[in-house]
């Protein structure tokens, strides 16, 4: 388990300090966001390649940032999608003039997260591009390749994108090599017991000791399937022999091998298995190139292992055997480069830091403070009610997911109410800066739909007077819109939406059955709470692979739970003071 | 717990392959030896530096050889010192001409084999010396320096010692900056959790969740105290002002530091607590050369970490900041040398390999041969019964050792019984061979004391018809007088003397009172039985540190009751054949 923190809360801001503070002849951290920077980065007119995640998975991702990797990494919380404020904090720094790619594993935060930060950049006229890692072959079928989650192979594809870039290759080379690199890169895993989060006393799933699960995700994500404890040759032909099926056609034997520990399987252990491992693949005429044996992406203390099989033509294997110089790897010889003066960024930080979005001086009226008052109220008591069933959201998120969907919702509100708190505010004012707040400090996919929702209500209410009910009513189902959008998913996908949608169209039916808003708000939180506790019998649909969805059946979705606590709450705070 | 392997007993031998066959641009393995050597060396003239110990440490101690570091290291079964044999064999394949420094951590098993290993290089004429790790100040207080175990400063020890033989430093000069690394490397660890050894169920040690043992050692020995669970901020307040206390007068402020995981504490964790450190040590006047923060002397899969100062003077720095390049750790730029063709040192393996004890071609006669058969019959009595004791000898080990010693006994045991089983060899032949293979293959400390027993024993019996009881007296009697001598210990120190040497007075006893041998034997087996199963009472003095004596008080010395229990195997089957 995780025993090391302070608040946990802070863990992951704690943690880049002391990275940096450890290896500050490689990176800096990028003035006011969680990310960091090569020491000598940026480089004008090179390609930035710019990786990210959740961290947990060191040395994944910000140690593997260093002349011949990565140009920058962008820090989420631990098992987190970095927010999208923060993506676009790094990939603006790392800019060099020559684009940016952003490189990260197919998990949906990442994707909604690194999505918007590529569309900021774009819009302020950086090629920014994006290649996903989806080595994961027991995430889905291989005609469903798009659909697999990334893990142990982002250390191959990041490889393969930073030698690219650091060679002077233009950014649509660097995207077409990265993208090839991810399609001849192909990982199994598997696990023998589960890590735990900070602050938390229980692991995010247990597995029998007599057994192993085969697939298991990197967060926990439950495996394809459950078999009798292997001896470490056994383990060796199954994960050599699956992977192997998947050598593509083109392929000419050359391979990059990892065998990577996941955090609690040691090195001796992995010997035992690379032993073998290097046998089988010997018999099969694969010709191994400088395998590593080791910790590249792990989860914390999870107990397992995997192996990554990335296949190397002349193109990819003087990629592979490129020098490379970062904090947790190294290859050959790397020229040194003198770090950039700070000053240089510094003020790129500090010009974004300058920006926020202004409060203006406005002056508020009596009536535009009262609705903001309510607004206010209505964000303490959601952070009084998710803080109360934190551990539970948590354990109903374990079952196919990460765990931290507690965590990351009160994070997120708790930055929301503090952005809410000024008192120039009014209602719209205060729900758009608690939208960005929220997206912003809490990250993941909750966090960005959250923060989309509150500024798009936030744009419908305007800053008056309390709104109409049906400005409400039509704020509610333009936020819907925007979270259905922004997620891809629809209703019966087993996501937020099962709540939101119900929701909405309660809220409006009544309201055109002439209820009074508060009224009409409390009944239709009752009907969310219902539809959200009605999702334990669908069957996720959106970004989850199968083993996944059938294990989710019979547990209420999280995000649909926690939207109908909120909605709950803040209906007794509607009707209080509505 | 450590879940992949084959055959546990196979466990070291599977890990040297791995990591030879993951590993070969940097190393080779020594023929016929468990240890590796640099593949580039050895380098004419140059001093070699070995170091070693028991596995289960990485990337201590194979993981740090090459250019800069180590150019050989001996590999232990987990948590055990490797033979005497081995140790001679690696330092005999690294000898390039300029003499080797072995240097390890201090423990009584690696003291008596390494020693014992030196030895016969310097009768073989190789200028041989040793530099002792004993960094840990939780196991001795500064005034018995010399009795400290070695932990992670293990590492700044060799790296220093590495860099000065790398430079061209004859060997009493690498000798006197060696011992000048140790006495400025301090660490203090602390541990939440036990590791579990291969084929084991049970962790060697449990803390509870809400605790952390502080000083506890990497083979599970108990720490100095229990404290309650810390923040991360609290711990780093604690170790840094307990390791600060041994701050060397002549120290001049700047010191190369090691926050270094234990297994399961992660690299996350680790940052968080070295954002503390880092802050704490500056506060006070520290300046931090190249500081290290990731796992660099582990315990398998414990969770713990420690914090190390390795105090620098000019001579020290410019050691420490020099190149080097090993598996396991990298740091700047050293020159590319050619694999030493693999010839020249397999012809040195071949020679040493083809040169066993040799049975000779001596024809035995019917008395002889039974003579031996009563040996045989002693060996595999008392392999069944520490077979079937394995487990509790682990656990009465565990208490204030490693856990190890049920199945070091039975992998020497196996072993002796194996060279025993030469029909050409009359009694003393086999005993001889017997305790010959028991040293090579069991390793730590009761497999150097064992073998030199039975060697002792066999060399006083001879290859005759069966020995008249008494000299099967003077036999045990100078039996005793060897183990005494080699391990340093006298009656009452808790060790297996406190079984050996009663059973050689009783014996020696009986035999003067008129008893027939077997029954004197057996009588006093039963002497030694109850003598070990006093040891519960006793303290160690030997090579303990005070925190494991009183840990130790209310359980039996683990290598007296195996003894006990050896003596009594053997008692019956002379009972019935003698």
């Amino acid at each position: 388990m995780t025993r090391l923190y302070n608040d946990p809360a802070r863990f992951s801001d704690d943690m880049v300090d002391g990275f940096v503070a450890a290896y500050d002849r490689y990176v800096r951290r990028v003035p006011n966001a969680s990310g960091v920077l090569r020491a000598s980065a940026p480089r004008p007119n090179k390609v930035s390649v710019v990786i990210g995640g959740g961290s947990g998975h060191y040395p994944a991702f910000c140690g593997l940032v260093g002349p011949g990797f990565a140009d920058g990494a962008v820090i989420g919380d631990i098992f987190t999608s970095p927010s999208a404020e923060q993506a676009y904090l790094v990939g603006k720094a790392a800019d060099a003039g020559a684009g940016v790619l952003f490189s990260y594993g197919n998990y949906g935060g990442d994707v909604m997260n690194f999505g918007l930060a590529q569309q900021r950049l774009r819009e302020e006229g950086i090629d920014c591009r994006t290649v996903l890692v989806t080595d994961d072959i027991a995430s889905a079928s291989a005609d469903s390749r798009q659909q697999r989650r990334g893990i142990a192979g982002d250390f191959c594809v990041f490889k393969a994108a930073g030698a690219a870039a650091d060679r002077g290759e233009p950014i649509a080379e660097v995207e077409r090599i990265a993208g090839k690199a991810n399609e001849w890169t192909h990982t199994l895993g598997v696990a023998f017991a589960g890590c735990t989060l900070p602050g938390r006393r229980e692991p995010l799933f247990t597995v029998d000791t007599e057994k192993m699960e085969l697939g298991l995700g990197i967060h926990g994500e439950p495996g394809v399937r459950t078999v009798e404890r292997l001896s470490a040759e056994e383990l060796a032909g199954v994960l050599v022999e699956t992977v192997l099926r998947e050598r593509p056609e083109a392929a000419d034997g050359r391979a990059a091998v990892l065998l990577n520990g996941l955090g609690a399987t040691k090195y001796e252990e992995l010997f035992v298995v690379w032993k073998a491992v290097a046998a089988e693949l010997a018999a099969s005429g694969v010709e191994l190139v400088s395998p590593e044996v080791g910790e590249l992406v792990t989860s914390l203390d999870m107990a397992g292992c995997s192996l990554t099989l990335h296949w190397l033509d002349d193109e990819l294997a003087g990629l592979w055997q490129a020098p490379a110089d970062t904090p947790a790897f190294r290859r050959g010889e790397v020229p040194h480069l003198a770090p950039t003066a700070t000053a240089a960024t510094t003020a790129v930080g500090d010009a974004l830091a300058a920006a926020p979005e202004s409060p203006g001086t406005t002056v508020i009226g009596e009536p535009a403070r009262r609705a903001a008052e309510v607004v206010r109220g209505c964000l303490a008591a959601m952070a009084d009610v998710v803080e109360r069933e934190e551990s539970y959201l948590g354990d109903i998120d374990a079952v196919a997911g990460d765990g931290d969907h507690g965590r990351g919702m009160l994070r997120g509100l708790r930055a929301a109410r503090a952005a809410a708190d000024d008192a120039a505010l009014g209602a719209g004012g205060a729900l758009r800066a608690a939208g960005a707040a929220w997206a912003d400090r809490s990250g993941g996919s909750s966090g960005v739909l959250w923060g989309a929702l509150l500024r798009e209500i936030g744009a419908v209410v305007g800053d008056g007077d309390l709104p109409a009910a049906a400005t409400v009513v039509d704020a509610v189902r333009r936020g819907a819109e925007v979270v259905a959008r922004l997620g891809g998913a629809a209703v019966g996908d087993k996501t937020m939406l099962d709540a939101l949608v119900p929701f909405a169209d309660a809220l409006a039916q009544r309201v055109a059955d002439g209820a009074e808003l508060p009224v009409a708000w409390r009944a239709a939180a009752e009907i969310a709470h219902a539809a959200a506790e009605a999702t334990s019998e669908l069957r996720p649909r959106v970004g989850r692979a199968r083993p996944l969805a059938q294990r989710s059946v019979g547990t209420p979705d999280p995000g649909a739970v926690s939207f109908a606590l909120c909605a709950r709450a803040a209906g007794e705070v509607l009707g209080v003071r509505g």
